[in-house]
C-alpha cells in the first residue's frame, strides 16, 4: 500500500493535537509508517518562518506578505518532508495545510480565494491531500478551550467574528469536497470524537 | 511632478552602492524628494526575511521557497514603503527589484520566467519600475571587486557560470524593454560611470 497524505484542520481549541496523536496510533496499528508534521513549519526554515508569522512585533504585516510566507514555509515543507515521505511509501499526517490558508487568510482576513488558488497551484502543482478531517467546534467553545493554554499569539488575539469566518470557510470547503473532507463534530467528549475518528480511518484503510 | 519608481540592478561588484548614492544627489539637486531603499529588505520584516535568505544554514533551501520569500519581502516593501512614498509624490530609488528575481532565481537557479511572472503579477498588480539602470560588468571583474568586501554570503559563493547566467538575463531583459531599461557599462572608472548616470537621469527628468 502506498502512502497517503492526511491533513487535519480546525479552528482554535478544536482538539487537533490530541486527535493527531490518536490518529497516528490507529494508522501504526494498521501497519502504516507515519510521518507526523505541522504547518506553518515542519522544517527548520519553516519553523523560523512560523515564528515570524506568529510574532507580535509583526502585527502590521501586509496580508499578501503573510500569505506568501505561509506558502514559502509550505514549499519547503513539501520538498523536504511531505513529497519525500510519500515517495518512500510513508503516510503523512499533517496538522493544518492549505485549507487553513483559505480559512485564515481567506475567510479570516479577506484575501479572495482565487488569489489563494494561484499560489496553491504554483506551490503544490497537482498535489492535494487524500483525506482531510475538519474538527469543528462552536467558536465560543474553541476559544474557551484555547484560552486555557496561556498567552495568545498574533492569530489567537483576533476578534470572535474573525474565528466565525474561519469556521464558515472550513465548513463550506468540506461540504463542497466530500470525497476528500470529513467534518468531525469536536464539541463532544474526547472519547466520542476518538470513536468517530477511528471509524473514519478504518473506512479509509479498508478502501485501500 | 509626481514621484517615479527607479530601480538599479546588476551583478556582484557592479558598483551599484556608489552610484545609488550619487543618483540620490542628482535627483535631490533637481528638487526631487527621494526615498532610498533596497531588496530583499527595506522593512524590518523584510530585513529578517533577507537574513533568512542569505544565511548559510539554509543552503539547501528549495528554489520555490527562496522565490516565495523574495516576493514576501517585496510585498511588504511595496505596501509599507514603495507605494506610500510614490503616493506622497516621492521618488523611490530601489537597490534591486523584480528584475533581480528573473536574473538570480530565473537565470541563476533555473526557475522558468513564466513561474516568476505569475508571482510578479500576484504581488505587484500593474506596478512596474518607471526606469531601471542595469550596471553591467564582466563577471570576472565584478567578482574580483566583490571579493574585496570580505566574507561571501549564500549567493556570492556560487560558481562563475551562475553569475554568467545572471548577467545574460539582465542584459536580455534590458534589451527587450528599452523604454524602461538602460544598460550602463560599469567596467570603467567610477567618474565615467557617474557621467553617464547623470546624463540618463537628466534626460529622464527633462521628459518629466
Amino acid at each position: 500500500m502506498s502512502g497517503k497524505f492526511i491533513t487535519v484542520e480546525g479552528g482554535e481549541g478544536a482538539g487537533k493535537t490530541t486527535q493527531l496523536a490518536f490518529m497516528r496510533e490507529v494508522l501504526e496499528r494498521a501497519g502504516c509508517r507515519v510521518t507526523s508534521t505541522r504547518e506553518p513549519g515542519g522544517t527548520a526554515l519553516g519553523e523560523e518562518i512560523r515564528s515570524l508569522l506568529l510574532d507580535h512585533r509583526h502585527d502590521g504585516m501586509a496580508l499578501a506578505t503573510e500569505t506568501l510566507l505561509m506558502f514559502a514555509a509550505r514549499a519547503e515543507h513539501l520538498e523536504r518532508v511531505i513529497r519525500p515521505a510519500l515517495a518512500a511509501g510513508r503516510w503523512v499526517l499533517c496538522d493544518r495545510f492549505t485549507d487553513a490558508t483559505y480559512a485564515y487568510q481567506g475567510g479570516g482576513r479577506g484575501l479572495p480565494p482565487e488569489r489563494i488558488a494561484i499560489l496553491e497551484d504554483w506551490v503544490q502543482g497537482g498535489l492535494r491531500p487524500d483525506l482531510t478531517l475538519v474538527f469543528d467546534v462552536p467558536v465560543a467553545v474553541g476559544l474557551e478551550r484555547a484560552g486555557r493554554r496561556g498567552a495568545a499569539d498574533r492569530f489567537e488575539r483576533e476578534e470572535k467574528v474573525f474565528f466565525e469566518r474561519i469556521r464558515a470557510v472550513y465548513l463550506d470547503r468540506a461540504r463542497r469536497d466530500p470525497g476528500r473532507c470529513r467534518i468531525v463534530n469536536a464539541d463532544r467528549p474526547v472519547e466520542a470524537v476518538r470513536t468517530e475518528v477511528e471509524a473514519i480511518l478504518a473506512g479509509w484503510l479498508e478502501r485501500g
